[in-house]
């Protein structure tokens, strides 16, 4: 392992006279459809989600490429701040000076930023960046990253709560079937009697060795979540994910207080402050930081050392096919998160798996190579 | 007063009946020169700031006018995010559930949302809605809002860090003539003994009656701001605003033990989530929202609120047009920022001011009426 990480570091080294120059950036938007309504407890139906893409290409020819995803609403918005006002920061930018593109972005926007909608659009440029530093150093992000491991522990997330429980159960099985050992289903059905007894027997189908959590985004009430949570403590879950507002850091030390099952969040928070206020007041077991959402791979590795200095584990929320990656190379590394959205299958490289682990691709750059051809018919806008 | 209050609640009731429902939405996005470059310390020169209006007119014919504005960036987003996102959520709601759209909005856009970019879109369609319930009742917006008086103090905020000491006392007499009693200037220089040369120079121009505040945009370290406040403790300053960075609560408390000087900030909050945490965290003395970014009128009055449950004064930041109406309405009125973007100049009611005090305008509505041959000009987008 060591090895790697000195590897790495003296790589790192390596980019000396000129500048790496950034000749031009391109964006994508596509609506890609899901085979299936997906629906959670506070976001409703899903029927697409979107993929919007960056394409920096440098003078030397290299090109990296970066993205960011939503749950279906604010790519237009988004694809307008890459087109409109990043773009024009970046042509001309030397490519290897990732921090300070990245600081130049955050304070640049910082009025209308401050996280939200903005840490989208910086997301999609800061891993298009890395993209290309792990190719000019020909190297695998996960080694560049870190290089700790080329697997991690995984689970699959489900978005379920509109399945019927025996749809749910076919669901999870399915899950199994492919070589999951670690699960998730979602939480917060309006009578909580339902939600206890869908994750009754969901540990009843998988057995008391796999690993169980469940998600409730964010739809319950303290006192709800409470008194879920305590009414399924004999059920072994390994996390209960977002109780309640992502805001309300007191909110969910007070339900950390009142059960045994440890909290998650981190897919809604978007600074390095929020997730600083979060690990200061929200008494979690676990982060998840997601890299589409947090300024890119810079902000998810920032929120992976912020976890590690707390002796939390870091996890991941969506897009695997990068996030393999980047909890490979952590020591202190959770569960990747396997999402619903499959955009690992419009990749070149769709999520592997061996043993219950996930394996980062051993490839020069962040590993996400877009297949066109499979998402051609989903094109919204076109930069 | 109470009577005025009365006549609101009663007036209020009036809608019954058939739903006033929404027949279209247009949006446009200006882009409007600044008669000279002003800078501050943190966001560097503006040359120009961005308006984006959003028109909703109803199907009895009931036209309401929002708006939001920028610095100069984002103003793009937030037009897509209006035309693409928002305006289907509004064609044939009822314009009068002005809350349930609130609702709507946050919630369908909390993934990109939670704040940030999202924020200021939201706020455009609120302030139309609130422009169209006023003009029902047949009232104007102070008294809709809360009706306590027509009148508030007021201060002339400057952007005047790029000015030479010179010009900067020629700024401020400037505003002395114009028949303000209170000024605000920048601070924030790379030197605080500059800064400080400043606050002495402008103090002894204005004497020790006119109120006088300063205001950082959060670009100094707690150390330098502690070393700042304590050298012009002398100097009778109201408030001392955005110090640090916004997101650093714990870091304001910590400035505001340390001095004497009562801390302002709120023009970087935009959810009822993060004044509350800079309400229980951060000392402040005055809070500052600003309608354009918190979501609207409905987002203002819920921070007037936080502030008089917390006996604090409300006060606002740009959009002096719209906000003397809601500064005006409320019991716990601080003071109302007449801002350097002037925006109030594009509009048939400028700000008419009498011994120190802004007046609120009389008519049906928001008060806020756009002059068309007066931004037709800077048109950037239009949909
Ligand atoms: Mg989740
Ligand atoms: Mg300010």
């Amino acid at each position: 392992m060591s090895k790697c990480l000195m590897e790495s570091i003296v790589e790192l080294e390596l980019p000396q006279g000129n500048p790496i120059k950034i000749k031009s950036v391109a964006v994508e938007h596509y609506k890609v459809p899901l085979a299936e309504v997906l629906s959670d407890a506070k976001h409703g139906d899903h029927t697409y989600f979107e993929l919007i893409v960056s394409r920096i290409t440098c003078q030397n020819g290299v090109e990296g490429v970066g993205y960011t995803y939503t749950g279906g609403s604010g790519g237009s918005a988004i694809y307008s701040l890459l087109v409109d006002e990043i773009k024009p920061m970046l042509v001309g930018r030397d490519a290897t000076q990732i921090l300070a593109i990245w600081e130049e972005i955050y304070w640049r926007l910082h009025y209308v930023g401050r996280g939200g909608l903005v840490s989208f659009a910086q997301s999609a440029v800061d891993i298009a960046l890395w993209d290309i530093r792990c190719k000019l150093l020909g190297q695998p992000l996960w080694k560049v990253a870190g290089g700790l491991s080329n697997k991690t522990r995984c689970y699959a997330g489900g978005i379920d709560l509109n399945f019927s429980q025996e749809k749910l159960l076919s669901n999870i099985q399915g899950y199994l079937d492919a070589g999951f050992n670690a699960v998730k289903i979602k939480v917060g059905k309006d009578n909580i009697k339902e939600d206890i007894a869908r994750v009754r027997a969901v540990r009843e189908l998988i057995g008391k060795d796999t690993t169980f959590m469940v998600d409730a985004n964010y739809s319950m009430t303290k006192e709800k979540a409470i008194r879920f949570a305590n009414a399924i403590e004999d059920q072994n879950i390994t996390w209960f994910e977002e109780p309640t507002l992502p805001d309300d850091y007191q909110g969910y030390a007070d339900i950390a207080q009142a059960i045994s099952i440890p909290l998650a969040m981190g897919e809604n928070l978007h600074t390095i402050h929020e997730f600083t206020y979060a690990v200061q007041q929200a008494k979690l077991g676990f982060l998840q930081p997601d890299a589409s959402n947090i300024g890119g791979i810079t902000g998810w590795l920032n929120v992976a050392s912020l976890a590690n200095a707390h002796n939390l584990p870091v996890c991941s929320h969506g897009m695997q096919e990068l996030h393999v990656s980047l909890m490979s190379s952590q020591p202190n590394a959770g569960y990747l998160e396997v999402h619903s959205f499959p955009i690992d299958q419009y990749t070149t490289q769709p999520l592997a798996m061996e043993n219950g682990y996930a394996l980062a691709p051993d490839i020069e750059g962040t590993g996400v190579v877009f297949v066109d051809e499979l998402l051609r018919g989903h094109l919204a806008k076109k930069s």
